[in-house]
């Protein structure tokens, strides 16, 4: 089968690699029908993450089960799938409070599991699944065509940005900045839309991304960034800042511009992949009652919460993709995303 | 009148002073019934924070209204007070927001407000209290003797126990753990089973503070601290760890200890005023989705919530008091919580 394959910075190649086969009874092989390039596939792309030798990419992917190992009893093959960007078992004790990132038996897409088998990246024609039961959801019968963007954003994006909110406290009402116009950013604008926010002030430079932010429930843009950004958000709310920030690119000063922005009493919640190597400056933080929270965002408890909403039409969060791309064109999609001409890819097998 | 007077490190000196007048027709003066040292006071005592020139000091205190400003109308002479740590508003945009230490208008004990107008510390017989109204709450009828401990609480270390439970999310059903066995520790106990907590894990070495704590509704305690305590921690929660740790010291090891103890998605509520130097570590936070809210605690807000339950004796937070001294004996008092020979003092001018 084909997969994407990370050489060395700016290095991406579509390769031919052996088919996955069952290797555990709880395994499931699932055909992929879409997968994506992420912000954090950006970090080794760019080289902010070490590359030391060839390894496959991707983590994000919805598809069909073709065949399951014989301890699978949730998904089945001809099943059309979600997977989160990572796999888990769901019956865990980390599992079970909400936090699947933190499975004690799951593992990442891409690389190893604990016994040293290697489990495929999901950008690829076929992936093994472990612990199918829990890592997979299937969806109701087979989606229409149009709806897979948005499902295929439950595996990441969607859930990623919901949890910017949930980790934020986002509520009826809550007045709310979101710090970051990639996709995830956008999608938390949707998800503090959704959780009843009463202003959204969103963070964009970019006029395409500024109207995405708009569909999807921001009632301001501020385009500022830094000093004279946050002097903005503060006099937009009673010169004080909001609830809520919701931080979502992982820069030092992305996080200083979130934790600045929040009125006093307020929560950052925050998923960008922290690579700025600065820690959270706690005495800013005492003196503000400003609060921190959130992490690898753990969207395999979410999707359930999430999925009724996106099959119904509810919610679009598909509208993030702005190019969409054969997978044997993964190079290309790497490139669009780095030098902006894209927001998100989807890929095409 | 007679204040304590901070000049140098060890040594605290009980000091002939002027009596308070008032300055602003907002201003009320207090005599002192009760105050008390803090175990952030001991910061400049011990010389962890600098003093460069000698200065009033003490930040506790519950007393009688003796002259009230001609726009003071919520309290008047004759009545009971407390005060919180800090004087303030409440009618600010911070202080309604629940966060009156971030006061738009307020100020500290013991230091010139923004108009250099000095504001007497807490540690004497008598206070110029700033901001009357919004800073002083009254008891309904003049208090039995024996309450005043459990009120004086109420100026600092409950309403910062509290805090540190609030803002961990303590609720019914919560497990949590306190790191600290000081005054706010023990309070911080008491704020958590008042609040619901399942299972309250004290840590502490002291027999007669560990006492304390199971009185306040501590279930276990363990002693050790740094990789064995939070092996011991992990052991007693599932082996993850609890949904809540509270943190009521302020230093490095101690906010370390507390980060590394709660489970994956656990939040950290922490009080201690920081004093190591080390920042948050995003990294760990981020991967484990352990998430840090607190800060100075805006005690001034919980008092009308806290203060009907001491009244009617249900909460008893003035065990934590364990000597009482004249506050002629203040450098005595210093002494002794310094030495740990005792948990808190309470100063009887």
């Amino acid at each position: 089968m084909r997969a994407t394959v990370i050489h060395a910075p700016h290095d991406i190649r579509s390769e031919e690699v052996p088919d996955p086969t069952l290797v555990k009874p709880t395994d499931a092989i699932v055909r992929v029908s879409a997968a994506c390039v992420c912000g954090s596939d950006l970090w080794p792309y760019r080289g902010v993450t070490p590359t030391t030798k060839p390894r496959r990419i991707g983590h994000e992917f919805v598809g069909i089960v073709e065949q399951v190992g014989d301890e699978v009893t949730a998904v089945k093959p001809g099943d059309f799938v979600i997977a989160p960007f990572y796999w888990c078992d769901m019956t865990c004790i980390n599992c079970r409070h909400g936090v699947s990132t933190s499975c004690l038996h799951g593992g990442w897409w891409g690389a190893p599991d604990r016994n040293g088998d290697f489990v495929d990246g999901a950008q690829g024609e076929i992936v093994r699944v472990p612990l199918a039961d829990g890592t997979l959801v299937a969806t109701p019968g087979m989606p229409a065509p149009d709806l897979i963007p948005s499902l295929l954003t439950l595996a990441d994006v969607m859930g990623t940005g919901h949890h910017a909110a949930v980790s934020a406290g986002v509520g009826a009402g809550s007045t709310v900045v979101v710090v970051g116009d990639g996709a995830v950013g956008l999608c938390a604008v949707l998800a503090a839309k959704r959780l009843g926010a009463s202003r959204i002030v969103a963070m964009s430079r970019h006029a395409d991304r500024q109207a995405i932010a708009r569909e999807f429930g921001a009632t301001d843009i501020v385009e500022e960034r830094g000093a004279e950004g946050i002097k903005q958000i503060k006099e937009l709310f009673d010169g004080v800042g909001p609830d809520c920030v919701l931080e979502c690119v992982g820069t030092a000063e992305s996080m200083d511009q979130a934790l600045r922005s929040a009125r006093p009493g307020g929560m950052v919640g925050y998923v960008g992949v922290p690579n700025g190597g600065a820690e959270l400056p706690i005495q800013t933080m005492f003196g503000t009652n400003v609060g921190a929270n959130g992490g690898v965002a753990p969207v395999r408890n979410y999707i359930e919460e999430l999925l009724p909403e996106v099959l119904d039409g509810t919610l679009n969060p598909g509208r993030v993709f702005d190019l969409e791309l054969p997978l044997s064109e993964a190079a290309e999609a790497y490139a669009a995303m780095d030098e902006r001409r894209a927001t998100k890819v989807l890929l095409r097998p």
